[in-house]
């Protein structure tokens, strides 16, 4: 990896290691057509279910002749678009030459740590941001959902019901965003255009650390409990770390306001879920809006299915059409800097102590 | 109505025609306590069926007794808190002394008409504006409850489902605001907070127009097919005036994107209802979200109630508990000018020509 790579130096191996549609493979190709030999295989690739889906479909295998073909890629590249599904296998010896990996997703800092990676100096960069604004739409899908009862909307219409009411409203009201990051400031920019009060609890705390988030009040951590109680709306959107495993428990969501909207976009461990399903249960929680579970895909036998006051997403609330171009140009814009060597200049890195 | 009142002259006789809550009472009390005579009698308004509830329950009736009652009030007012319920009978004849009246809804233009003070020089100053974000809120929680597939989500909890998809996005979308005003600049706003394109054709056309609206583009009446064909939402608030009355067509819906989001929070007129259902029967349309209807209640055998795709709200998109503090806000302003007699500086007033 010079800086002053010519055509007489070995190009970058970069390889595609997991579902991309072609017109983003091309952007990749354009970048540095001279310096990187691009492997992009969609026959060695799953087929997709949705668009913007990185894993494939789950039961799909390659045939042994392809999957020594996909070990043999694998094995000579130095840079991966995703790392390669694998069964749980270290990507370092799968691929001896690997530098540096753009994954897909953002909260990836968990399973880096799962596939033994975390200690190592590959380089990780997340798709961070990425999911920002199809996270913020489903974060007030929710909220709008509750305050304009869409739910009483629909029995009634059922039934035939012409019934006038009062509904809620956004302005006035106080969101607290447990965790906020790049998806926390998208968060806090929209509810203050709906006229929205913005608290946040934030890893660091600083002077400037609301400014930053465009918060109107930041909370420490020994605050958590003040921020719940204050808040109509409460979104968890910390990424998964040892700190943040649990932290709503029990007597955390006992402290939230009567008929809180609740809505994570987290990962499923962040909360006690027997705690919240029971508060859903008593009215406590007026509507969670789920995008992650304790063990994902929910099980079929979860109590969360069977209550009213509960929307399911499947760990999808992220995924929107638009993903992968964006992920694309993030991608292209660190390949430059890794062929330039500007390594420190690549963005966004995953903390491999922070996993985040 | 002298603008040098003293305590000399004789009061101005300041009515409560409508439910109201004893708080907002209090407020417009204090105003000028020396120079109105506040009538407030709760025991002769109709019990609210929800907070913000300007009607009251609809078959409600006053004893013999009270109605001479509150019929001898009346006759001595000059201002009234909302149009008097009177079976239609003309305000004037009621409340000869009648000089304004500040109603507590925004599209009161047909109404007027109906009363038959249309051609008269009462004042009628309207809440137009107070529903605003109440009204934005129910736009977006059609267009939200759309792009994140809630009514997928919903039937694949029923079947205990776990599918992961992409869903839409509101970010590089365009919205076209059919007759835009206060209503259609609080959209616009939103709008803009989402990253959607806005599209409006207002009244009337000038250069500095989009930019009032706060709209990315304007387009003229003759243009109508163009800005739907443009727009993967539509948003109809145009007030009810012989000119917007089956603006909407077959003809419009038919050039609209297939798949168009629709949201009538006008009056249910401006729309052919006929062919707004059958574009909803083939998917032309693929959400409505409804506050108005050509008859209301909707009746029972309307085919609206069994269309899947449709959100049906009673008319009471725009209500929301700070209503009735909104409304009392504009009419403690507006009683300030009128006892001064600063008539041109009252606000917002019908326009009893334009009828909005």
């Amino acid at each position: 990896m010079s800086s002053n790579q010519s055509n007489d130096h070995p190009k970058l191996t970069v390889m595609i290691a997991s579902p991309l549609e072609p017109e983003f493979v091309e952007r990749i190709a354009a970048v540095a057509p001279d310096e990187v030999e691009l492997i992009y295989r969609p026959n060695l690739l799953p087929p997709t279910r949705y668009q913007g889906d990185h894993n494939g479909l789950s039961d799909w295998k390659r045939s042994e002749a392809d999957e020594a073909e996909w070990q043999a890629l694998l094995k000579r590249s130095t840079v991966l678009w995703d790392f390669a599904s694998s069964g749980g296998l270290n990507p370092l010896e799968l691929s001896p030459a690997l530098k540096w990996v753009q994954t897909t997703s953002a909260g990836v800092g968990q399973y880096v740590k799962r596939l033994g990676v975390a200690e190592s100096d590959l380089i990780v960069t997340t798709s961070s941001g990425v999911h920002a604004e199809p996270l913020t739409d489903f974060v007030f899908a929710t909220i709008l959902f509750h305050e304009k009862r869409f739910a009483t909307l629909q029995s009634e219409k059922q039934a035939k019901v012409w019934k006038r009411y009062a509904s809620g409203e956004l302005a006035g009201k106080t969101i607290a965003i447990v965790g906020p990051g790049r998806i926390g400031r998208e968060i806090a920019r929209i509810s203050h255009a709906f006229g929205i009060t913005v608290h946040a609890m934030p890893r660091t705390f600083s002077p400037d650390r609301a400014a930053e988030l465009g918060a109107d009040k930041i909370f420490r951590r020994e605050q958590l409990h003040e921020m719940l109680g204050s808040a109509d709306y409460v979104v968890l959107c910390t990424p998964h770390t040892p700190d943040t495993e649990g932290l709503i428990g029990a007597a955390e969501i006992s402290v939230m306001k009567p008929g809180v909207v609740l809505v994570n976009i987290a990962r499923g461990v962040v909360i006690d879920e027997d705690a919240m399903t029971e508060a859903l249960r008593t009215g406590q929680i007026a509507l969670a809006g789920l995008d992650v579970f304790q063990v994902e895909p929910l099980p079929i036998d979860s109590t969360l299915w069977d209550l009213p006051n509960v929307i399911i997403n499947p760990h999808s609330a992220s995924t929107a059409p638009s993903e992968n171009s964006k992920i694309t140009d993030i991608f292209c814009g660190n390949l430059r800097l890794f062929l330039d060597g500007k390594f420190s200049e690549m963005s966004p890195v995953l903390d491999k102590k922070l996993l985040y």
